[in-house]
């Protein structure tokens, strides 16, 4: 496997484009599309919230029914979430416009947005977008990146990765782009996730991969706790590459899967550390766990806690704080088992021993979590199973953003 | 059933005292000790935390070995959590010198610690503690208001309450003191909580109203959904108001329920609206919902929402997080059925009627949520049960407090 510069475009067949549809934000871009040139094999996450948005709706439709899909459109400004009979129709009629410019059946186009909760898209503002970007689309690697761009929201970088593999003689590229930020508490996926591949593979293995990847990957970031009404994470596979079909799971399959992991782990750091208003990456890694479950359930519980995330900012090695989330967690164990390690590229520093704290160099630890990427590692010695959960530090700025986000 | 000013010592018997003990703060009193004349029932309930503070073991076994307790000593410096076999040592240190000072025997003493985890307590300074309180045990009511002052870490304000009502005859007080702030999310029970009372009653009903009641009081609150490691709720019941032994339930049962049941809701209010960091009580009520676990769940989930929280603070009525909490928190729900209120001393306005969003009159919505205590308030048309949870806004100070707590 090979990682590569690019995003969403890379695969063969893949085009995107964006504009400024001026849905909510001015000045800046808000929309995108991607597109494949023949229409693709998709698999697909969605939020665990009730809530769902319409177009979480729209989107499980296509997935669930075996239909093929062939484009995405997303919009960066509303969510199109507790919008009742008016949202889903704004699904349809944006499905619908981009059957009008580019000749694909609406009930292959799927529709994703971000934004704001309980307020209608304008209709006539997306079916503009639709039409200007449908004349734009691109396979270059540049138009992978603008549209990565248009999705954001309060990010303030893009998240887009790419990587390249054989199979049957063939290189196969599996390419991806995703958006967080905030309301980040994936449960089955992330907020907005997009990964394109020119693999032909049988559709029910995808979305077997694809609902196993996650479990490590976009379901191990927290960003505050909340599950969003709009979480969405689609994977298009249109064949391009021309490998044999893989309709079985076997070497090619497991190639598959790596890839899928790689791009999907980064994009999900990678929301993680540019978390709404966070300053740093902030990991939790359980070893030696009983389960696998339990593993992650520690892990996620860590970087979950309010407490732990404002220790990690004030750069305070306040341990005490790790051992309550874990103890709260539901998982089970036993607190003198356990060995607790702060880890960055400053070094690493044990600061819990077996149900004992010990009496640390506080300027090292210190030193250790004034990095960009700061991990807790917890030793529980009592299994061989680990996880890692992906998170961020609470600041200021999370607040200021969030006190006000509508506005 | 009456309210009086008061508190722990309120009851006939009981007594406090407090003192600056130096344990970690600096010119303030950081220990307090609550006493009765006589040995007393008991009952409590302690954190659902698998890591359990040392002193939350040390009252477990008093409270469920059937032993009587006759005093409570707490400091709110060290925690004594994560603190080993010297931590558990530190807590039987504590009730030996209150054996020795008042003759009351060491395994009647309960002992609770609030403040950093993982550091050990100065036994010392614990011991010195003790014996300068018990010298100045008062049963004044300024006695009961100092204990309740020197329990608090990051509250701004003390919370202690007292009722009466008659039984058999003879008045009977309930006085309680609690202290809350961070790490506030109890489950079983609240940060530290002490309940007085001078009625007669079986210790097997005392425990089961205390269980029942902190259901709709203690367990109601959130403040960073951290479930602390020492969360404690102790009622001590000496029997002195000279009423007829409360064995069975019945008429006398239900006014020490509502007596205690009036004392827990005040203290958890305001804990909730003196969060860390908090600039207003931020409550959630459920009417209508098709359980009360159902209830209990939506309450918690919106007022534990992190973006709620910052919404509440910012006087932003974006009530899609609401619902977008609400769709979390495990309770099944159908959004076509809910409608939305924000209700304050200010007025109260609809928001959302039914899945569909309205048009609402912004200005009157900051208005109503200026004030110092703002409820949002769900109607589910499912049911006929209701809750009501309480919580805080997230702020800048939350996040500067915790950013560097140790120190």
């Amino acid at each position: 496997m090979k990682i590569i510069e690019g995003g969403v475009t890379s695969p063969i067949g893949f085009k995107a484009a964006d504009c400024a549809a001026g849905i909510k934000y001015q000045g800046r871009t808000d929309m995108a599309m991607v597109y494949s040139e023949v229409p693709c094999e998709c698999a697909g996450t969605f939020t665990s919230n009730q809530v769902k948005a319409a177009c979480v709706l729209w989107d499980q439709k296509i997935v669930n029914s075996g239909d093929k899909m062939q484009a995405v459109v997303v919009n960066s400004g509303i969510a199109n979430a507790c919008t009742g009979k008016e949202g889903f129709d704004a699904c349809e009629a944006t499905a619908k416009a981009v059957e009008k410019e580019l000749s694909v059946p609406f009930n292959t186009v799927a529709v994703a947005s971000t934004g704001v909760i309980g307020m209608q898209l304008p209709v006539d503002k997306l079916v503009a977008g639709v039409e200007a970007m449908s004349k734009t689309l691109s396979h270059d690697k540049e138009a992978g990146t603008k549209a990565s761009q248009a999705i954001m929201t309060t990010d303030t970088i893009n998240k887009e990765y790419a990587v390249t593999f054989e199979v049957s003689g063939k290189t196969v590229t599996v390419g991806g782009m995703s958006k967080g930020s905030g309301m980040i508490h994936p449960n089955m996926c992330t907020m907005l996730g997009f990964v394109t591949t020119d693999l032909a593979i049988d559709k029910k293995l995808m979305q077997e991969a694809l609902s196993a990847v996650i479990k490590d990957t976009f379901n191990m970031i927290t960003v505050d706790g909340d599950t969003s009404t709009n979480d969405t994470l689609l994977l298009m596979a249109n064949g391009l590459a021309g490998n044999d079909v893989i309709t079985e799971k076997g070497e090619d399959y497991d190639k598959f899967y790596e890839a899928l992991f790689t791009v999907c782990r980064f994009l999900a750091r990678r929301m993680a550390g540019d978390g709404e208003g966070a300053s740093k990456l902030f990991e939790a890694k359980i070893v030696n766990a009983k389960s696998k479950d339990d593993a992650r359930t520690l892990a996620r519980a860590i970087v979950g806690s309010n407490l732990s995330k404002a220790a990690i900012f004030g750069c305070d090695a306040n341990f005490g704080r790790f051992l309550c989330a874990m103890g709260y967690s539901g998982a089970e164990f036993d607190q003198n088992d356990v060995e607790l390690f702060f880890e960055s590229k400053a070094g690493k520093l044990q600061v819990f021993d077996h149900g004992n704290p010990l009496d640390f160099d506080e300027d090292f630890a210190v030193k250790i979590m004034k990095e960009d990427e700061v991990m807790v590692i917890a030793d529980m010695h009592e299994g061989n199973e680990e996880a890692t959960a992906f998170g961020c530090d609470l600041t200021y700025d999370y607040v200021k953003i969030n006190a006000d986000y509508r506005s």
